[in-house]
């Protein structure tokens, strides 16, 4: 059986997600696409020789889409769940659900009332190497997790007007992390305390951004996780992710490029680092599909819920509060 | 402007190359295969829902096939090359492009003859590890060569009845580390010693092949390469090429499949190495299609000649000669 | 010129340098020891052919001594150093201190009021690793310091009773890191968030200590430095220091015991960790050494001062704060 | 017991063993020294402490003296060894024996005669990471040994004066990866093939010497072993040891000078390797003289003896005879 997968919104993300259901993902065909930018959705539709639909519904309501990839602007992001709870068809949303807890509680609870299969895009989950160090921690091998550590930065700043609509770094950048951290640790968030600075961007003073940040989390089970993540890191896409427990440690250090290795009278000289998540997660993504395929084919339950993605949310809403405050958060307060 | 191949032969390799010409390559487009077995070429044909042709000369002569690709049986590759060269359209051949040395002229002549651009599929000079290592000599940062080290071994060896008609181990394996010895260190080979034993499959003696093979080639500008290969590396496909010269040393090591880490009372634990060339060299083969349709569209002459092809078997009919008389053999002896 | 160094106290620590002195560092001679457990001290002198001091004053009087190391128990540290304020010689002392602020500025006040040359002991500063990243930020190579990761693990918690007398962790363990990442930002403490917890020895709750901790340092250069720390990490002795900044990054990752790389259907195997602190940081001590003899020559001043001393117990302190009061302590609040 | 160490000759080698038994070696005591060169003797006996002898003689039958170290020039070996075989002292020399194999049979014929306890300085089987290549190998982990690599490269060339009487370089610099080869694989060389060229010094080309060769060892275990040597290998001391198996792969990487990783947008920059052999091996010079210490002691017998000696200096005659013939020959041709 071929899923027909329909995607709504082909911008950047969603014209990669376009291409790797057209190409890429054994069981997927991708049934057609739209976007409020016509041309847009015209060239990806002729691109991969599929349908363009004029409007979602009619894309999520056609005989010839089996499920729905929401992959707008996170803005849209609850109106969609809620239109797409209507027609009982699996549904893959990109993170965030939303910049707001009560809309996203409102989109949750249409797909929970609906009973609709919904899986989140936190795509990081599904990196070999990530998932690795999950799957080391889940089956007792580093034991008691004690400490975590998770590096994530990007090689560059957004625009200064994403930013503005992006709900700050905190749910912008860090989500993946707060993700990340309840994924590899396996316990949830229960506090919050963060830090940071403008430190490459000065424009984002003026809009209550930042750019460099530091987070120490508490999870339930007593681990503690330190996150750092900076908007420019000229190295390159620097993602470690490294748990450390009472039997060991295991982490995912930065692949490289290639493999080579140059030495001279210098020094020893390795490649560059991925420069961004197309040079590094695209196998996450494939993964990321290859999941929800199976999700839609009704043979697994998602392994990304709603509830996760709400859960990121609050830990993005209390780190807010713990730099404005200038003291912990715990995430029960945040509702 | 899009290329239209049409592959010639959909076994294993055959169908991997049709898939990518379907799916990963911008600007090419798979106009139909053809194969022996009907079965195998009705399936691909419908799995990239192309044409099927009914015989070679049908896809070669075909207005909507604009480029041939040759990835049948070695034994086939010359008639094929004949075949095509009478269509000026250009062609792709997989190596070898024949066991048999005056056969491998024939069929060189004919495309020689009529001027068809041909590139052959030394798929690893794409590998952009190995690439980097022969840059890294072509631009000087090594300095004059003076040692090559290439260790290349498999997996698992294959089936002996495929040995039988492989031209053995030099022809069928080495033949790949031959051609990377001339790239990467810019220089033809001029001499060949190499020993071996049977020591993984007995069954080899018998029909006087080996797997277990070391080399050392002299090369035209004085430098010394040094070949290794097993039909059986427990541990995964170990390909490592690596230059020594006069100002430092450039190597391309074996990447692995995830990044992971672990440390615990026993050591320190790194993910494994690829299984074999389909985890390893997806990459390569797509930078050949991307070489071979810039070949194509006329943008470039082919960076992989007949005569690479046709240097590489010299060799590794060289190296059976060696071992059969004990002794170092010329490259000028063979002919 | 030889310097002749003589040694108060012999413990595990004092042991360690009188043999180093003896016979590891070029330009230094061991002129005596001193040890309240006379028969440790006659066996060290013993050992390494010196004499064996009945008192400290003795030692410090000595015609036949140039330069004072202080080893003796932290608790006796500021009355060795008010004693050999009076003689005009070098002195070298282990940190911490005191435990006490009061009683370090006492100790300060003597030597400073001296013109003693005072080094202390922290010896990660002359690990090449960790000298190698100051190096690569003193030089601008990283740029402007944004953020600044510190790992440092015990492989084995103390016993009880020596937790009891050491200060509690952040006095005793994480001074180190506070000294570190004052060494490596270049820049000094402005405040301290601190939180931890008992995961490894529960007797440890009972006298109010850690054995997890994490920690954030705000820097007065604007930089965040990170840091973790374990009383028992089963894999050995990590120690990680990491600065990231506008140009780059520049960390030293733990070494291991040998070079050796196993690969088997398994993955791959490299070797261990050092186990500890001998295993790790013996060049450290010798290099420290070096200095200390360049400073009692009177070539250069001391590299490691009262002052770092007293910074790093200032933060220790701080960090007890945080924790007690669960909010970020500002550095200038201690005193 | 301690065990007193007269060593003769204090040339580069002899002064550094000096040194070692006088400062780093638990059990051991430098008795005192001898050197053609008075001066030089005079110098080291001063430096640590020691008696300077006037002739080998003296020293040799010293009662304070228990064992003796032959560190003289190699063409004075087998008359230091013939002297010594009269004194039942256990007895250490330096690498080659001699450049003669019948003179290496005098002597070792002398100190067989004697029953003299001889070990030979092959100080690499100490390094800890070659050594633990050997146990993986000798444990059965890796299987049977299919092929080994070594590469052993200095950083500069010696002075062609020296050259000139080190019996060139097989049997001045490969004799080490004889031994090696033989000590990893645990199996005799059966035969050599050598092949070399000029291409760092011309001037070697006049006194029949090589500073680039390349060698193919067989054992009688039907191991391959694939040797690499140059005199200058502007990185650095290369040395690296790799044994292939049945069952998987062990080998020695090179060490680097520290474990400080930088990262920029050029790439990611690891530090230098060791210089040259007192960067890299005194750890193995210390296990060398602690295992010939036990050996004195009557503790053990000594792991490398006279044969182990011989054993390489007959290869590097092979190798020798092999490109004089341009051919592969028979360690069983030499005699």
């Amino acid at each position: 059986m071929t899923i027909a997968i329909g995607v709504l919104g082909v911008g950047r993300i969603g014209e990669m997600h376009a291409e790797l259901i057209a190409q890429r993902i054994e069981g997927a065909r991708l049934a057609g696409v739209f976007d409020l930018n016509g041309e847009a959705a015209k060239g990806v539709a002729a691109k991969f020789n599929c349908r363009q639909f004029s409007d979602p519904e009619e894309l999520m309501s056609s005989s010839d889409v089996d499920a729905i990839a929401i992959c707008t602007s996170t803005d849209t992001h609850v109106d969609m769940l809620v239109k797409a709870s209507k027609f009982e068809k699996p549904v893959f949303c990109e993170k965030p659900i939303s910049l707001s807890l009560s809309e996203t509680d409102r989109g949750l609870k249409a797909i929970s009332d609906s009973k609709t299969p919904l899986m989140i895009g936190f795509n990081r989950r599904f990196d070999p190497s990530h998932r690795s160090v999950r799957d080391s921690v889940a089956d007792g091998s580093i034991g008691d997790v004690h400490i975590a550590r998770i590096t994530s930065r990007d090689p560059a700043p957004p625009p200064v007007e994403y930013a503005k609509v992006s709900g700050g770094i905190f749910v912008d950048m860090t989500i993946h992390d707060f993700d990340m951290a309840r994924y590899v640790v396996g316990s949830e968030i229960v506090s919050v305390y963060a830090t940071g600075a403008v430190r490459v961007v000065p424009a984002l003073a003026e809009i209550g951004d930042l750019d460099t940040v530091a987070l120490m989390l508490q999870h339930a089970n007593g681990a503690i996780t330190m996150v750092d993540n900076s908007r420019q890191a000229v190295y390159g896409y620097d993602q470690r992710v490294e748990v450390f427990g009472s039997k060991g440690l295991v982490g995912s250090d930065n692949p490289l490029m290639t493999s080579t290795v140059s030495r001279n009278a210098q020094g020893t000289q390795l490649a560059k680092m991925p420069y961004f998540f197309l040079d590094r997660y695209i196998p996450s993504y494939i993964a990321e599909w290859n999941e929800f395929i199976a999700v839609a084919s009704g043979k697994i339950a998602p392994a990304v819920t709603g509830a996760d993605g709400r859960a990121s949310l609050v830990a993005g809403l209390a780190a807010w509060k713990s730099v404005r405050e200038g003291r912990l958060v715990k995430t029960s307060e945040i509702n």
